[in-house]
C-alpha cells in the first residue's frame, strides 16, 4: 500500500487546506483511536447519517450493520458510503469571537462497502471492534454462538478514498486583538471513562478484571 | 409545536424500537448537550458526513457552514440533509460478546436548510454557539466585526422531521448467561474538559474567568 492516500476531488481538504493530512500511518491512528463513527449514506437523494461501532484491520474499515436495517439494505446493495470519524480535543478560546475553533481529528472515508459473508472475517472483525475499546475482554466473555453470528451484521469498507481534517495548537489571534485583557488559551478535551458499575446480578465475589482497573480513555 | 416529533417513514426507529424517542423536550435536551453534528448531504449520489458545530435555537439547529465549501454550496441550494448529533454514555459489558452494547443518545434531524441572511439572527446563532459551551465568554470576548460576519456562513434547519435513539441502563444477558463467572457492568463514558492552557501571549495578570475555574461537562 503507498504511505500516502491520493487526494482526489472529493477527500483533498479544501477549506484550511494546511489542516489537510492524507499520511496513511497518521489517519490509521485517529482511526484507531476512535470507536464510533457516522455513516453516511443516501436513499433517493436523503442522506442519512447514523453513529455505529467500528473498528480497522489492516487497509479497511469493519463497522456494524445492525444499527439501522435502512442502511444495512441499501449499503448491501452497493451503494455509495461516507464513514467519518470525529474526535474532540479541546476547544480554542480566542480573544476574539470569529477566532474561537475546536481543536479535533476527523477522518473522511469513501468508497462502497461489502457485506461480510465469511464467518472468520466477521468473527476477526467483532473481535475487533471489543479489543480496540477493552484488550482483554474478548478472551473472557462468552464467544458468539452460531446464531448470534448470524444475527450480526458487519460491513467492510476499503480503505482508498480517505484523507484527514486536523486542527492542533494554540490560539491564533489577530495582531491586533493581543493587547486586549482577555483570558485567551485552550481548554482540552477528551472522552474520559468513569469507574466501572457492577451489574447488579454479578456476584461481588468475581473480581474487577485487570483491564477495567486500568481502564481509561 | 406539538409536544412531540410524529415519526415519518424516514425517522422512525424500526431497528431496536422501544430505544426511539419523539417526545420534543427529550430531543431538545439531548441537542442543547451536544456541540459538535454530523452533516450528511449527497452530491451526485455520494454522501459526505462534516462535523461541525451547531446549537438550538428554539425550533432550528444553526450549524456551522463554513466547515466544507462543498457542503455550504449544495445545502444552500436546498439539498436535502441529515443532521445527526450523538452522546456517548458508556459501554456495556455483558457477560457475552454478542450482549456487549454501549449506552448512548442520539439525534437525526431531517430536512432542508438555508442560508442565514439576516446579521441579527447570524449574530444569535453565533451567541447561542458560544454560549451553549462556555456560559459567560460571549460577553467577553471581542465581538465579530461586519467583515468578520460576512465570512461566516450560518445554515439553519427547522426541526420538524426527527426522531432520537436511546440507549440507557445496565446489562442485559441471556437467562443461561448469568450464571457465568464473568465480571459484569457499565462503564460511564463522557466528553471531559481537563484543566484550562493559557495561550502563551496571554499575560498571567489576567485571572482564569469564573467561568472556566468552574468549568466541567
Amino acid at each position: 500500500m503507498p504511505e500516502n492516500f491520493i487526494p482526489t476531488d472529493k477527500t483533498r481538504v479544501v477549506r484550511e487546506p494546511q489542516r489537510g493530512v492524507y499520511d496513511r500511518a497518521a489517519i490509521y491512528k485517529i482511526l484507531d483511536e476512535g470507536f464510533v463513527c457516522h455513516v453516511g449514506f443516501a436513499v433517493g437523494g436523503q442522506p442519512y447519517v447514523i453513529p455505529t461501532m467500528y473498528a480497522r484491520i489492516g487497509d479497511a474499515l469493519y463497522f456494524h450493520g445492525s444499527a439501522a436495517s435502512r442502511m444495512l439494505r441499501n449499503l448491501s446493495e452497493g451503494a455509495a458510503v461516507c464513514l467519518t470519524v470525529s474526535l474532540i480535543d479541546g476547544l480554542v478560546l480566542a480573544r476574539s469571537v470569529f477566532n474561537h475553533s475546536m481543536n479535533y481529528r476527523s477522518v473522511v472515508a469513501l468508497g462502497t462497502a461489502t457485506l461480510v459473508d465469511d464467518p472468520g472475517e466477521k468473527l476477526e472483525a467483532l473481535r475487533a471492534f471489543t479489543e480496540k475499546i477493552l484488550p482483554g475482554r474478548w478472551q473472557e466473555a462468552r464467544g458468539p454462538s452460531e446464531k448470534e453470528m448470524k444475527a450480526t451484521s458487519i460491513l467492510r469498507l476499503p480503505l482508498s478514498e480517505v484523507s484527514a481534517k486536523v486542527r492542533a495548537g494554540g490560539v491564533e489571534d489577530d495582531a491586533e486583538d493581543y493587547a486586549r485583557k482577555i483570558w485567551a488559551g485552550i481548554i482540552p478535551m477528551h472522552l474520559a471513562a468513569g469507574a466501572p458499575v457492577r451489574d447488579e446480578r454479578c456476584d461481588p465475589a468475581i473480581p474487577l478484571p485487570d483491564y477495567l482497573t486500568k481502564y481509561t480513555r
